[in-house]
């Protein structure tokens, strides 16, 4: 039983399984699968993929994750920047409603899937901490903007080419202002109002009279469907598809999706495999994160090693289902939390109830409007976009506030990809730039303690041929010629030097090129009749540092165990007291 | 006065010239120069362009050089690693010997004088700290192995194809030896022991014999000078050139490069930049290299932003001389200073020696065998192979050694580019993976005293109810997690814990995302009834934190001074003591 329990955390989950625990997942289940239906056809259309591709992602995929997910509230399934991603990155390689393209999108999710097991397999799922939390806030801003832009062709009716650039969009709406199909906007107008009605006046209405939660809550998070209702008997009563050319989601093929029709293509592996890795990480890190969130809330935790697993596992999933890649979602997966879900049998639930409707209800989805499926991607996307961040960010870290601004415009620029991919570049680039001119404070005694602080700050008290330097960073190839530089630099400014002792208490490592400099450091000091030496070196420095013959070159020098102890063996008597 | 002091060096030395001065120049002019006129032609063929364009380098960029340098013994000219890397970026272009092959050679001499000049504008050049010492050694060693390599078309007199990789080479050498043309090998052994002999034993035997220095040092120098002429006379006297097939360096025209031909193409540029850039960094990096280690010698320092503009200069006179980049070398530049260079004005003598040799001498190498100038390169390059930097640095730190090793393997199979930029990108990379997992210690009392120190190191107190941690890393994205994750592992192993104090004294900053990290810890922490508080923050980081509201939400939590004060305010009086 143990290695099961181990390996599926809900085997473990159902061994305390009640009733009451799956009338919970029974509701939270349903409601997230009325999400779902409506969300999973928008995204698909967002991914440039026919409708049907988004539920064919909601069955097998959530199945999957429910089996190895670690998370109890995570909803997996296609979400809106992972499908900003697909339809960018294949938009590149085929004609959108090709086969070639839906080929590249099941490709895509197995490459998705591949690379996820091999980040776990290699144990490099800690890669994902170098996407700082800067570049996902402003990627994850941009993105959204983008997704919302891109649904102005289905509000507008117009056909505004893809390829078009967030700001180039509002000229070619200036442009064609009264090709703008007004019964369309309409349609899209009053399905925005739905949504925003019933998540904003139903739901304190329904609260305000007092009505059972378990009645009040799907209604609240029915937006969606309410949406998809509404549009569907407008188009339809009005028969406002041939009348007025509102534009509809038309026949789906009704049943399930044609499992295991992959058709591998190595050659396309080529130019898939950096989207492919930019998928996996940032679908990695959005689960991650809202799993997170969501497990600290029941005082748990989630295992990162599971989720890549799991996430893993369901793109697979999704390639065998013939679809794109998934992730878990942020907004989903709030709602399947607050809905009360207890375990991962929730998502089993929405799966099967993808099924039926794929099953059963597509014919429904005749006169569904476009403009309809656009306001529900709109009303998800606007949360993302996020300008509080860059000010809380501004206030504490100006570089980290650039940083956001940068990928977030860059992203509009660049395009999704290489934006990302810059923002990441720029976020080392300023950490190194950062490490590679450290602070290195000239430190005192304070009073009479054997403590020793920056003179520029503290009153404290400083020796005429001792000088302690205090190296507040770890010395490595780019900061080494820095840290001598400013060495000698004090040296040349002060006459009467005789001691020079390096603090080494933030040292946190020392690489080949910072020995070696230290070596030509202590043989120029000499030359100049001052000897240089260390303290509070710490211990895993002194191991390496004990493998070399650096002890030895350090010639009278020592290694002292505190600097106060340092100072008392080297300072003469006489001794200036600074500010 | 002033200005012109702070801009020429030259002018300030020239300010305390004398008769004795002047006379040490001459010789050291004399002896590089006699060593610059094999090697410039021997260079320019590793660069793939005619042997006149190596003397063409070794005129106005050397007397730029002087004007403006701020070493005094820098024999800048062409130079080995230069040299291949002109060649294997232009041979990617053009056609050897074509004009488009030259012309490609002086646009990229003149981008990367610009290139040089603008590291200088923007106070960029501190970006070359970021080839690490394992780079370039690791690179040094495989570019000088892949030169000796190349020499062998020239000791074998077959035609080996340029692009071959160097275990290539020996493959085309062992299906080609009945090609191999036994008088040219002949040559260019004869030239190597030359070379050797000179270099070795004649140096022993004159010091022996008492000559003066400033007869003896000069012949010892004159290897290469000796070389080509023993080579030249062998071809001469037994008419080689003609029964043996051996190749000599032919006519070559007299007279002075044509100034100022430069035809500017930027749609080339575009390919050049990264090269470009790469020769930039790298020639300046070995320039400043050893003008600093001449510059130590005489208790001098050299000024590298002076350096930028003078080499950037010097390269800008390669294109007008219509000839291929160059850079402080350093077998010259050793040569310079050991013959007793004062001032730059050893450089002008040199330059003009070459000048006189180019006007008057050329029509004497038209007997100058190849094999000889391969015989010069081989000696000149194999003291940069070096093997004792890779077992130094794997005592040390193996991730170093590795980095070396890596770059010297890429070098060879990718090529000089690709290579040496995957040596950086690794070095970067190992940096940032070390980062990624900082060490944390869990630090107890030393004795009564003040002090906290590791306790698997030290025989040290610790607390039931209070856990010292120290953080020996700045807070950034790419760890934040790894910390969050330890610190929450540490409290579930110990149920009595009510306090947790961070000691952040190798913090040297904190992040935006971890500052996010540390909020979510301070209220995960409180879920669980503890407290956290921090201790001995630096001022800089302390003001950070000041702009934000985190030391609210510390709530109970304290900022202390010392951790000693947190420890006697906190804990209670119950402990125990691990070793």
């Amino acid at each position: 039983m143990r290695p099961l329990v181990n390996t599926f955390p809900l085997a473990q989950w159902l061994q305390s399984y009640q009733r009451s625990t799956f009338i919970s997942d029974l509701l939270a289940g349903v409601i997230v699968a009325i999400m779902l239906v409506p969300q999973g056809m928008a995204y698909a259309f967002l991914a440039g993929l026919p409708p049907q591709y988004g539920l064919y992602a909601s069955i097998l995929p959530l199945m999957l994750y429910a089996l190895l997910g670690s998370s109890r509230s995570l909803a997996v399934g296609p979400v809106a920047i992972v499908s900003l991603l697909v339809g960018s990155t294949i938009g590149q390689f085929a004609e959108q409603g090709t086969d070639t393209y839906i080929n590249a999108a099941v490709n895509l999710s197995l490459l998705v899937g591949i690379l996820l097991l091999l980040l776990r397999a290699l144990q490099l799922g800690s890669i994902v901490n170098f996407i700082s939390h800067s570049v996902t806030s402003g990627f994850t801003s941009a993105a959204a903007l983008m997704i919302a832009v891109s649904q102005i062709k289905y509000f507008s009716g117009l056909d505004i080419p893809r390829e078009l650039h967030i700001w180039e969009v509002f000229g070619f709406l200036a442009n064609h202002t009264n090709e703008i199909s007004q019964i369309t906007l309409l349609v899209g107008f009053t399905s925005l109002f739905v949504l925003w009605f019933t998540k904003g006046k139903l739901c304190c209405l329904l609260q305000s009279l007092r009505i059972p939660t378990w009645i009040a809550q799907p209604i609240c998070k029915a937006g969606p469907m309410f949406a998809l209702i509404v549009g569907s008997l407008m188009v339809w009563g009005w028969q406002l598809d041939t009348n007025a050319g509102v534009s509809t989601v038309g026949s789906i093929p009704t049943g399930l999706p044609d499992l295991c029709a992959i058709r591998i293509d190595i050659a396309l592996w080529q130019d898939l495999f950096v989207p492919a890795l930019l998928i996996a990480l940032i679908g990695f890190l959005e689960s991650v994160s809202v799993g997170t969130v969501l497990a600290s809330k029941r005082r748990e935790r989630i295992d990162p090693n599971k989720e890549l697993i799991a996430l893993g596992v369901a793109n697979l999933g999704s390639a065998i289902s013939g679809t794109y890649p998934v992730a878990g979602g942020f907004g989903r997966s709030m709602v399947n939390h607050s809905a009360g879900a207890q375990t991962t049998i929730a998502s089993l639930i929405s799966a099967f109830l993808v099924l039926l409707s794929l099953l059963f209800l597509t014919p429904l989805f005749y006169y569904l409007p476009k403009a309809t499926l656009g306001a529900v991607i709109v009303m998800a996307v606007i949360p993302l976009i996020d300008f509080s961040s860059f000010r809380q960010c501004w206030r504490f870290n100006k570089a980290d506030a650039l940083t956001l601004l940068a990928t977030f415009v860059l992203v509009l620029v660049l395009g999704v990809e290489l934006g990302i991919l810059s923002g990441i570049g720029i976020s080392i680039a300023l950490l190194l730039y950062r490490s590679s001119q450290p602070h290195i404070a000239v430190v005192g005694r304070v009073g009479n303690s054997e403590h020793f602080r920056n003179i520029e700050r503290h009153d404290v008290t400083t020796y005429n041929d001792t000088l302690a330097l205090r190296i507040d960073e770890s010395l490595y190839f780019a900061n080494t010629r820095y840290v001598e530089e400013f060495v000698l630099a004090q040296c040349v400014e002060q006459k009467s030097l005789r001691h020079v002792v390096l603090i080494c208490n933030a040292v946190n490592f020392i690489d080949a090129s910072a020995l070696e400099t230290l070596e030509n450091l202590v043989f120029k000091l000499r030359d100049e009749e001052i000897t240089l030496h260390l303290a509070e070196v710490k211990g895993p420095v002194m191991d390496q540092l004990l493998n070399t013959a650096f002890i030895e070159h350090l010639g009278e020098g020592q290694v002292f165990f505190t600097t106060d102890q340092a100072i008392r063996a080297l300072s003469g008597k006489q001794h200036t007291t600074v500010n």
